[in-house]
């Protein structure tokens, strides 16, 4: 049973980790273009998570916001997977409106789901906003080692995200994924 | 932020809905044919999920019963969906019987997924029937610009989803899959 | 409403069970080879599943151990299939990392998915494991007439899922799948 | 091998077929809407189609122009198939081009592929129009017992499929697919 | 480039295979239960692949008579697999049909699909049928180190595919999935 | 019928394309590592292409050469389809042997297949290696508006393809992608 020995894995995992963070948003691509940062588009979402995730030691070494296109999508998730990010967060997109492309876009992709992070997100949810929590269809997967998780644009939900589930299971996913 | 202003979105809602509701059931469709609605046909469920739509303020526009056969399923959802119905109602034959075809034959035609109707439904039933919650594989999702939901046969099952989840949330549902 | 009278029900179940336990872990594997039951092999989350199993007055049928490779899986599912066990349970490789093959190798068997039971799984987890239950792709479905339950490797986890869920549902299960 | 007598399958087969024609043409139903034959829309490949399937002794019993968008292509398919028709075939829409939608949003629906036809009608292509064949995504299936051929939008396309493989398989497809 | 030299592949080559055959037929299956060879059922493409098989120095080590049902037909793939086998062939249901299940039954369990195999068998069809070919669903795929060929019930096909392409081929087959 | 006017297209065409080329060879990759270009590695079939590509007025714009392993061909293509090329070919890995995984790592991929592709290039095969041509699993799709071509990786394949299909049709391909 060693391998699950909690003391061992903890000995062994990184402190801290670098995190991919892309924003899907069609009206505030159309007015910001390729901001460096969430705080040069006002992009309210991207800088709850960037604050969340500096304030738990970690750092956001990518970041990108794209419209709500399948092209622009998969472009900035590829070149999220290929930099030296730990963890791919996408937000925005994962809504029920004909324009909503970003699961149809990177589910796909998915060498593993993780079914269990978008039905804790839900459950999570729940309190928050009650039964809308059937609106999001917020998803995970593994792709080329690293865990990508799709999360709903608004602040709210992205902070539930963060602050709940991902931030505190970082050390494990991204031990697991590159077992 | 204007799109999630839920007072905005308030405004512009429709305030009343209207339904299609399928039945399946191949016993109840031999021996009452094509009823013209769940009073005709002894369709217990059907009923519920009337009388509950009704009370909400909301209509049916649509009922069909059809037996548990892929080709009469899929003839009903096409109606349905080409009918001024804002959302679609399925009950029964969503159990793991080989029998039981209704996730087979809809699932596929679904252009999104809505993963956590499924997952509510399923939790919401935890305190009313335990562990058998694992029996059924009610899901729902959007086909043609319409949700559709496909629920177990039972009148307690019906009855917790749509006065829990469907009804609560049909103003956001329909305005989302449109938008 | 017949068909779903519990008290018929009842008095046609069968009372006792066979269970099929497929343990996948490449390092016991190769350490014990083909052992005829959980204590030849250290298998401590088999012996649980067993001691679980003929506590509740049902029995193990079949026993095989396998290293996390697709192919000997399999082989071990089909057999499991033929054999007169009423209920498979594999544990073992439903985690995130590149050698966890069991959901790859067994899910695109599935004729029929069981979404509620790797939910319910994780939703009774929380409360033991906390947010980690995002870890798991721990699922379930129907190949061939018999339902196969796909769990985690380890003893804590296989006590939950088969005390708290298969055992009790296994009455249920069975007259299902083969309705 | 009575099963596969000719002669028997001769006598019992229907002589004459009823066809349904869909146009996907945006172009063409921005200027024409819905007209009522493809001789009110300049609509050269549905005349095409028209006069070969005439001239053979068979009819078209359901004709329509739709734009290449998914919802309008799937009412069309949907009412094609709720109609007597006999066979369903679409023209448009199978280039490689990012509007080219017309496989996408069927082929999901086919119960069952004939993936010999696409082979068949690209091969019979090669002395027409060379090794170009390898531009389209011409293919057919089976959707609730009604064979589906999706060609390509051009009236040598449509010309070459109709009278070297459609019209003269049209007995044996309408009779197995029905069997 | 050496591992494409032909007489290095030759020299290495087993001279001899063994096949599975499994042919699907309900009615002869009603009439002959479980024979133990083709010519205990009056199997007529049965005995034709035997004795091509056996003319080329090959044996047959499994036959099986099944049914067109889902269930039986994997039960007799997974016991040939299971066999000492190189090669595993079924005959029969590929047609359009409703009551036709081979291919819906086994390409879900293809690791590996062998497109070419049902292009080329159509190809050497269309002389001897002509464009009845599309009515043919044949195909071939790897399942657990072995290839599996799903051919049409009658006679003349069977032939067609064992002398053209299958037995031809067996040892190149045989080397490359199992490499 | 304006956009089928050949002369029209061929007036807008670009007459010259470039190419990437990933070719994919796990005992070429130990030896050579990160060549720049297939006459660093001894690479005959990039060799090959690149000559024919050269001679016909079109330039190589990429090269890769990767070991047989999905993440590192994943990271090729990504790269490929984000650098200037038209038009991307991978040759390697199409067979059915175990390491062979070039379809089950990049076909997933394809927003659009080419099923003509793989038919053609086998028929055009047939003469000059016969029925073996079953063994080749080539196949051509398009993913983010660029065509993609998996070849085999023998200097003849990549040779016949390049020749006789891909530099002959990359006007209209290219064409029609990005339309
Ligand atoms: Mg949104
Ligand atoms: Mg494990
Ligand atoms: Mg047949
Ligand atoms: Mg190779």
């Amino acid at each position: 049973m060693k391998e699950s020995t909690p003391e061992i894995h903890k000995k062994d995992a990184k402190k801290s980790f670098s995190f991919a963070l892309i924003t899907i948003s069609t009206s505030r691509y159309e007015k910001y273009g390729n901001p460096a940062s969430p705080d040069d588009a006002e992009d309210l979402s991207g800088k709850v998570m960037k604050e969340l995730i500096e304030a738990a030691g970690n750092r956001v070494s990518f970041y990108r916001l794209v419209p709500d296109e399948k092209d622009s999508l998969l472009d900035a998730i590829f070149f999220a997977l290929e930099s030296s990010a730990d963890i791919v967060i996408t937000s925005g997109g994962t809504g029920l409106a004909p324009k909503d492309l970003t699961i149809e876009s990177i589910a796909p992709l998915f060498e593993k789901d993780i079914p269990g992070f978008g039905e804790l997100f839900r459950y999570k949810s729940l309190e928050e906003i009650g039964t809308s929590v059937i609106l999001t269809r917020a998803s995970a997967g593994v792709i080329k080692g690293k865990a990508v998780f799709c999360l709903p644009g608004s602040p709210n939900a992205v902070k539930l995200a963060l602050s709940k589930i991902i931030i505190p299971e970082a050390g494990h996913i991204v031990r697991h994924v590159r077992e």
